[in-house]
């Protein structure tokens, strides 16, 4: 069990008491973790979170051990999925119940996770879990029938800010990402198919992030596309078996999560040699990243580092070919909404905000993108993987 | 693109028709996948499946590609995630709005996905979409205000029995499986971590998955659970960095997803060889697989076959050994509701369903299970992976 983190406790408790509610109930994954500290291993675990006084977990028994990770030290377990186990809905919302007679919770003014889109996969992350609606109403008559209230919005801003705890973590994983690029740059060779590629950066997660500096649980997804697919890699391609050839451009959209914890990168190679156009594409992708990075700050307005990493195209005659966002958030979910460093963002920049840093450049036939996650400081801006950017490439 | 599904397309409208409703509007993963035979990437596809007519899909600009792989021919695509282009939930109302209003629907009775708990993974398996609730009522509006009424119950209903192509595709999902079997057989050795075994798998997955048999995406999540963890094997452990020592026990919980069609395996190996104890345990377990698969057959209770594979167990004193089900659904998702081969289950198996085969043994210091996907044939049942069961184990 770890010391809960306070300051993200005292920023909820003060979220929820200016929405005049009584308690918050979270079930997704993303908020289960950012209350708890724990990273559900099914995503059938939900936490309590009064106003005031202490949260209560409810989770599976065979995720004690999980739970014991986190800080939330009242922890209701239930069993589940042997012979003659109750439905572990019908056990979550009796627990429920308990929770909210004890606490004094019946009947009042209830937040929970009312509206959201994409959301976090768990350490099972083939079949989340995402029926909150389904369960909702039985839920309510658990609790005593109160008002329940959409915090969707509030949990996103929530997140937004992370605490010293939870940037720690963040570039944890980012370190742990970095693991996987090293095998990403070295088997991004002509001959090699794309698949291989993604299966070695994917075993290098699984085999150098399991147990790296303390990391229980690691995962990573590598979508690798190379040649002409590159052109496509604004967009959300998958891996495929194309074989590398020499030249080629290759290009990993990584995500990694350790413990709960998110990086979204992305590195861009040469299978080979950059020929002049590369290095010219490299080069203004390079230039546009450092404006960006420099543009960022606390209290600057989301779309000025946009803005500053088109102008540094123009250089190069390339601002046509950046076609999307600089960044969007990342930390308890592979993409977060806040901040959005996009040209029509109406936001700002904060310290404790992680942003992605992504400025991509796509023609007909080539991409090349080079994505960072970049921790807004006091000061300025840091990214957080300090795996090489644009290898190959004289500075 | 491919024919239509025909007989999935003819359950569908069945079941609409029997509800008096207009059209079903579908979104999640798996609900996309069996109407439409295309595996959404995003998971951000829409299907409008009216009970007369045509259906058709809306999918982002960059899924066309992949939508061209399934069978609806009527796909109307929205851009996104570009600088100008608008936000795709936005995109998706108003082509909704035209679809319906095209088709007839505007204000008429409509069924959509109102309840459901887990869910399927898209291709990109992190960050899947669930919000439907959250849209919801811009659907509503875009539809025209129509009584909205809750599928899901059907949805699963419908799910449980599989088409001839549908069984086709769970099959190949199972060969696929079986080529990272045989790299699990091959790495659990004593010496090897957990997280080396399953690095191997799900790289084989990856490696020899996608281009197999014409298999575009694949991808693999394996459990890996060795010496005295595997006591926990009925839940939801996963995999560690646990080095296995000569003679455990190492168990693969193995899903596997062949372009949206899911396996789900389980084996059971000893690294070494068996000694006494686990080998009576194996000799146990195969005599409870085979006398639940020998129960399966169209019109038996679900439970028969449960009960079989208990009083199998009885003759080497092991039935308290068993702690949990024999069997659920598999197909569209890792796991379905139909059937559910278990003691309480009031269904009947029919022809077309698709059930895992799972007897797990579990004592304070070991487990041993062996899972299959069996297909209930008109008379019989067949298990759809053909790799090793009991290696090592004497016929």
């Amino acid at each position: 069990m770890q010391a809960p983190d306070m300051e993200r406790w005292a920023r909820v408790q003060e979220q929820l008491a200016s929405r005049n509610v009584a308690a918050l109930v979270c079930r997704l994954t993303e908020n289960v973790l950012m209350l708890s500290g724990y990273w559900p291993i099914l995503g059938r675990s939900v936490v309590v979170f009064p106003t005031d006084g202490n949260p209560v977990l409810i989770a599976p028994v065979s995720e004690s051990g999980e739970a014991e990770r986190g800080w939330i030290s009242d922890v209701r377990t239930f069993r589940a999925w042997r012979i003659g186990d109750i439905d572990p809905e019908a056990s979550i919302t009796r627990l429920l119940g308990q929770v909210f007679t004890e606490r004094g919770l019946l009947g009042r003014r209830i937040a929970y996770e009312g509206s959201f889109g994409d959301i976090a996969a768990p350490q099972r992350f083939f079949e989340p879990w995402a029926g909150i609606h389904t369960v909702l109403s039985s839920w309510v008559d658990a609790g005593g029938g109160g008002e329940w209230v959409d915090f969707g919005p509030q949990l996103v801003e929530l997140a937004g800010i992370k605490t010293e705890r939870e940037i720690a973590r963040v570039r944890l994983a980012n370190e742990v990402a970095d693991l996987g690029l090293t095998a990403f740059f070295r088997e991004s060779v002509p001959g090699r198919r794309e698949s291989d590629i993604a299966a070695a950066v994917e075993s290098a997660i699984l085999t150098l992030g399991i147990g790296y500096k303390g990391v229980v649980h690691a995962r990573g997804e590598a979508e690798v596309i190379s040649g002409p697919r590159t052109a496509s890699a604004w967009d959300f391609p998958t891996t495929t078996d194309r074989r590398v050839e020499n030249g080629d451009l290759v290009l990993i959209e990584f995500a990694v999560v350790a413990d709960g914890y998110w990086s979204d990168l992305t590195r861009t190679v040469v299978a080979g040699a950059f020929n002049d156009e590369q290095r010219r594409l490299a080069t203004a992708q390079r230039a546009a990243y450092m404006a960006a990075l420099k543009a960022m700050k606390p209290g600057v307005p989301d779309a000025e580092p946009d803005a500053a990493g088109r102008v540094a195209l123009e250089a190069y005659g390339m601002r046509q070919f950046f076609a999307h966002h600089t960044g969007h958030g990342i930390g308890f979910r592979y993409h977060e909404a806040i901040p959005s460093v996009h040209p029509d963002s109406k936001g700002v920049l904060q310290a404790g905000m992680i942003t992605s840093l992504e400025p991509g450049l796509y023609g007909d036939t080539f991409g090349y993108r080079v994505e960072d996650n970049v921790l807004i400081t006091p000061t300025g801006a840091e990214p957080l993987c300090h795996s090489e950017r644009w290898p190959g490439l004289e500075t």
